[in-house]
């Protein structure tokens, strides 16, 4: 069609081919399998939107949605597949944070701390947490600070998580991330480097939670908290 | 010879290229390791499948048989090799459920499963079980659903399950996979990239189930039911 | 050198060349990081070693030495690597078992089995043992059997382990594999690819007994005798 | 620039191609993700060094920072970057132990360790120990020998942690690395290759380690006191 000039191009990071080439990593990380999780990357006025429903380390550029940010009409919109119904919640990451990506995954780690934590995620004193973006201010968060995200419940239909996602994008102007319970994570950043970075670093620190958790430590203890736990010294 | 034919092509998606690419994927997942495990796929009346006691992920098109899903008689039979002993246990999903292909492996979640369950896996209220189709009607099974995923004794000889494995197909309608204890799984699906998709989605909540667990929280559950687990806040 | 014809060659399946490529898939397994483990391929009467002390995922052909099986005298030997401390070892499978191929790897499930176990480990009723071989007839072991793999205690000098593993060797005429406690493990098998299989099935069930006595269940107890573990029907 | 040719080599083997080959490495393990870690290589008088905050896995050579070591000052440095913070705790390994290469990650394994230890990681009698040197006296620790290395506290800022890795350094004339609490691992060695391999090895200890914690058994404890963990027979 007229507009696969939107999704065919030569460079390796126009967004169609980002697209692709992320969604391999993450299928390889065990994120996406099962055809779970979700992408999304805004260039200029155009969001690029991966389908519902397929396997994500197999898709190609032409595959992709292209919707224009302002009219939010499909300007490209393959026949043979169905508009992801992260749609919705990728926008409330472009519209309420001005976001220039938004990455959806089924990590285990993340429906894991979905289970063990009530209402928020916290973990602190994690250098780690370094990689991620004060979002209200300048700069990153520092060693010493609490990386604080808030966890929403699931709803039956995807879509149906737009309004408690934006209430906690709203409620937590300091996070670049929400969890769902029972179903995975939701991570935006200014680019589709930054959204992956921070995807990166949080799951790194969803991991390491668990691990701690399971040791009797505390991940949003004080330093010195983690003695009495299997410390044998 | 002659039948060579059946099993030479460029094109990637033909079931011969199919199975060597996929066994590839399997063998890295460690559920073929040790030349375990078997796959299926079911062409218009040609059934493809991988030869007995080869190692998964060497293996080339030349090493495929081919069978007439008519007459059940082979069409193509390497001589250097033995036909799968999982051949009527893939019949029985193409029989009874007209399946498009069958994927058998000896996934580690998949034997921890039936050593930690008697009769039946169950596992609920997890986004991830939105992968699995309702089979005995039209869609995918939604987020409040239980899957369940009936577990059979295995026997000495493979072949020698086909009836119990049978018997569950018929007993758990709703199934598009039986779990064999201390063994393996078998999962199938109304094409190849289904098969894949559903093995996919079921080891992922086979994995995460071991994690509940583990951490005290019954896979199965209600929603709230994981308060009290390791729960801190 | 005049005997780099002994390991230059286009085939694949050359000894020199297989050496290599399987040296790179132990590494992506982490049984021989840190120049850790060791292979041996025996052709003919040429008995192929890789060198000592080496990255074993960055190995050439260039780096092995060839050893006349007869002899036992070097006939390539790369003046910058010393000859392999497993040498000796590998010897007591070609000579008391007549092996085509041995593998040591300082696989952690290994090590970790070493620790919980005292003299053997032993493991029954799982699929995957039939992958291993019955040694002392012919065919493989059964669903029902017990596989027993036999721990000897290591020694400061690798080549120090000769004397024990022979003996254990001769105790154990049905093993195809050592233990070495807080080491790893030796592996042979009638060819490389037997022995690269064996290896490949003893890992997987070394890994499952970990798990296995972890969640309460006996690696060589009874089918049913889980019941009573972590099993909540 | 006219210091590109610096960077630019057809030399695999060349300090700026090591780094990158090297990154892609340690990212696949999980030790570099969400841009953290750090390495450098010296070269003669140059010392090459990776940039601040970039995705370790996408480096190309022309990202590099490369200093004269005797000056202390960059000859080649790329204005879209920041120099490393890493770079002062590079130059203590680099002039006090005339090191060759440093290496720096997040190892969660290294993270882990950090919170279970008090002030000193040991370990002991571990085949794998035998791949790390004596550092004070030629040759590799033995079997029997104990591996030390000092745990430091982490800071807000990684350059602050100079002082205190120094200290350690002095204070620990035979390790060749140091943990720093909450944060990681700083390698190095006499070469690029020495300080990957060490790093490689003191990982798998730090992981077997943890491992035999969960168990129960002690890693520095004697032959035999793993006796009374999970042993069963």
């Amino acid at each position: 069609m007229a507009e696969d000039n939107l999704v065919h191009s030569h460079d390796a990071n126009h967004p169609a081919n980002l697209i692709c080439e992320l969604c391999k990593l993450f299928y390889s990380n065990g994120w996406v399998t099962g055809t779970g999780g979700g992408i999304s990357v805004k260039d200029g006025d155009l969001i690029y939107l991966a389908p519902s429903g397929v396997q994500k380390e197999r898709m190609v550029p032409d595959n992709m949605f292209v919707m224009d940010s302002k009219t939010k009409e499909y300007i490209r919109r393959p026949q043979i597949y169905k508009p992801s119904a992260c749609t919705p919640l990728f926008m409330a990451a472009y519209d309420i944070r001005g976001a220039g990506a938004c990455i959806h995954t089924h990590s285990q780690n993340a429906v894991m701390v979905s289970l063990l934590y009530e209402k928020e995620f916290k973990i602190a004193n994690i250098e780690q947490i370094k990689a991620l973006p004060r979002v209200t201010s300048q700069g990153y968060l520092g060693f010493y600070d609490t990386l604080t995200i808030p966890i929403i419940e699931n709803t039956a239909h995807e879509e149906d998580l737009k309004d408690t996602l934006e209430r906690a994008i709203l409620d937590y102007p300091e996070a670049t991330a929400v969890l769902v319970r029972r179903h995975g994570i939701y991570v935006w950043g200014e680019s589709v480097w930054k959204a992956k970075v921070y995807n990166e670093a949080i799951d790194y620190l969803l991991e390491l939670a668990i691990k701690m958790r399971q040791c009797g430590i505390a991940p949003d203890g004080a330093i010195g908290s983690e003695k009495g736990a299997l410390r044998v010294e």
